[in-house]
């Protein structure tokens, strides 16, 4: 059994890398980014009125002049136009080009206008109301770093800069698979020694906000069957993730099918709880990742919050950070296990509190819908007073 | 023109309801759970091992027993097996149910085993390592609220209640209509004066995760060609956002075409900046609420952020909560207008702070991708100095 440090650091150690592709813009929402975006004209792409209003001159202002004929319109979409002399004007849509000759907008509030003359009533000064070509960023530079999540935000930018086509890094195929005789289908009534699964779906949910859709496979406690199905997933998948028959039970056999097909313990069993029979190793030709949790609700889900999501994110070159909750109240932790304690979070004062919830054992799955995360207490710590700090994990 | 608060409280006062429907469970991830669900059996639904090892009777412990002949196996997925009798004992496995006439678990580290005998060497007490039938839920109690969003943790709780369909909040229909004769297709070279569309791109983003898929639009600025696709859109949706055509331009014919199309103007103008032109109104025969965005990037993305998304929230029945963030550096606002500004924030002490990021105003596309939200500042305010709180909205 080794300590949740050493697990983690283990974990952390075996990421992997699954390559590039290219996807459709609007289905590269929540992908990583492969690689920089470069500007591919100067932003703005020309000096652009930010009022709607008129343009002209400053020259003409500087010389005393108050009153301009209009001599025509420049809107938006239109390609530039000009004005002969300095002493026009031109009316100039918000979103437009500036006109050539002009440097200047006035907004329509700051003007009178009669008889085709516009005259001017404030003190404008000399290039207002002027996004300037390249302010924002010239041509070239980077306008996006790889590396990152697209949002809403950059998917405005990248079609900004004209890609209909995204690339970003794919994502790990990956073979959910759930074990045990007594776990029946969703549509079934169970009899009374069963019960319907749901780990594996729990985990499918959790997985398509990563943008994965998993295999789901179950499998009964069969040595063979299990051995001839799982060897089948290695080959077929990056990541499996499993959950159950890694207990110290009798039909507890994958731990052993692993072995058996090749895939190497890196360890088995943390100084944990939930979660203490955790297993994790590497196929070692294939190089699939292999993840075996146990099979509670709230180990599994746990695990994979603790272990895979932080993987899944350095494997993908996205940070991930380490966060702190404020205690609501005093707890103690005093197993020579690290414990992970599931709390309600809330905000007050701009700082994120956590309060741990009652629940039944890590068999109680609802529990986990009353919770926002775990927070992570150390074995045989010091009681943690309220209002101290402990690190927290969401989920 | 109206203060922030007023125009918040107006658009909050119109909030919609869209109905019900059953999707799949594994569709329903991100939905808004349409009302409680009930515990179809108890939970656990039977007594439940929660170790590895052997069930015993406890009264044969009161008598001083402590070695047992084992007379079989009860694993998980096993219909209930029994003893005959309270000197006996029986193998059992986690998640299995305990034999009939046993009442307490012993793992097997607390456990030798010799010859079919089990030696306990500790000292049990009863009951223990037994998750109690129905001691986390009795059958028709409520497992799940309604009113609340569908993840990973519900998935699994819905699953083990038989919910292969579930009933959810209707998400509303909705049209983003884009207007501007500068913007042409992401796929398109633009000309100098043109530039791509990219603020329906970014709401189609934004709107996916809300689970929302909309129709794109894009209208030149054209009376008759605006008013007649528009008046469409009307009837085919629960909701338009539009983005561009509001503000005081020659070519800004939004206002005037909805109100000609019956959309009675709530409001139009908004102390507040960024997003001053925002427009909001209702179609009085169809109840179609239109959210009418100036067409700059930054103003239509935070007016779909301060506005939109608590009203959609509002409209589901999901809580939208307030949130605080604590200023990094001092900030003032010198204005007589609510301002929005952009801000990075990060974790420090259990404690969230925000940083304003440098933005070339709101025709700054690419300041959105490295902002977190926005800080709301009252006009005219004194300055807020470094550690103070500001609300905070996070997109």
């Amino acid at each position: 059994m080794i300590s949740f440090e050493k697990a983690f650091r283990e974990v952390m150690k075996h990421t992997q890398e699954w390559g590039n592709e290219q996807v459709p813009l609007l289905e590269s929402t929540g992908r990583v980014l492969a690689a920089p975006i470069l500007a591919d004209r100067d932003f703005p792409p020309f000096d652009r009125a930010t009022r709607d209003g008129i343009a002209i001159c400053s020259t003409a202002l500087e010389k005393g002049k108050t009153a301009f004929p209009i001599v025509g319109m420049q809107s938006a979409g239109m390609p530039q136009q000009q004005i002969g002399s300095p002493d026009h004007c031109m009316e100039v849509m918000t979103g437009a080009m500036v006109p050539l000759n002009t440097d200047t907008v006035i907004m329509y509030e700051k003007i009178s206008l009669e008889d085709g003359i516009a005259k001017i009533t404030g003190n404008p000064k000399k290039g207002q109301n002027i996004h300037r070509k390249g302010s924002d960023l010239k041509k070239g530079e980077v306008i996006l770093p790889g590396d990152i999540r697209i949002t809403a935000a950059e998917i405005g930018v990248l079609a900004t800069v004209g890609q209909d086509y995204v690339t970003v890094k794919k994502m790990p195929k990956i073979g959910v698979i759930s074990t045990g005789n007594e776990l029946v289908d969703i549509s079934t009534i169970p009899l009374p020694h069963q019960i319907r699964k749901s780990n594996v779906l729990s985990l499918y949910a959790a997985l398509s906000r990563e943008n994965i859709r998993p295999e789901l496979i179950h499998l009964k406690d069969e040595r063979t069957v299990l051995q001839e199905r799982v060897s089948k997933a290695i080959r077929e998948n990056d990541v499996l993730l499993l959950s159950g028959g890694v207990s110290k039970g009798k039909f507890d056999f994958v731990p052993e099918v692993l072995e058996a097909l090749g895939v190497a313990k890196t360890f088995h069993r943390v100084a944990q709880r939930p979660g203490k029979p955790f297993w994790f190793g590497v196929q070692e030709v294939l190089g699939t990742t292999v993840f075996s949790f146990p099979g509670n609700p709230v180990s599994t889900y746990a695990n994979y919050h603790i272990y895979f999501v932080p993987w899944l994110y350095r494997s993908l070159g996205l940070p991930y950070p380490n966060r702190e909750v404020i205690l609501y109240e005093a707890i103690a932790n005093t197993l020579p296990l690290t414990r992970f304690v599931q709390v309600k979070t809330f905000w007050k004062n701009g700082s994120l509190y956590a309060k741990p919830i009652q629940d039944g054992g890590s068999g109680d799955m609802a529990s986990l819908t009353r919770s926002d995360g775990f927070i992570r207490l150390a074995p045989k710590e010091n009681a943690h007073k309220k209002g101290s700090m402990v690190p927290y994990i969401p989920k």
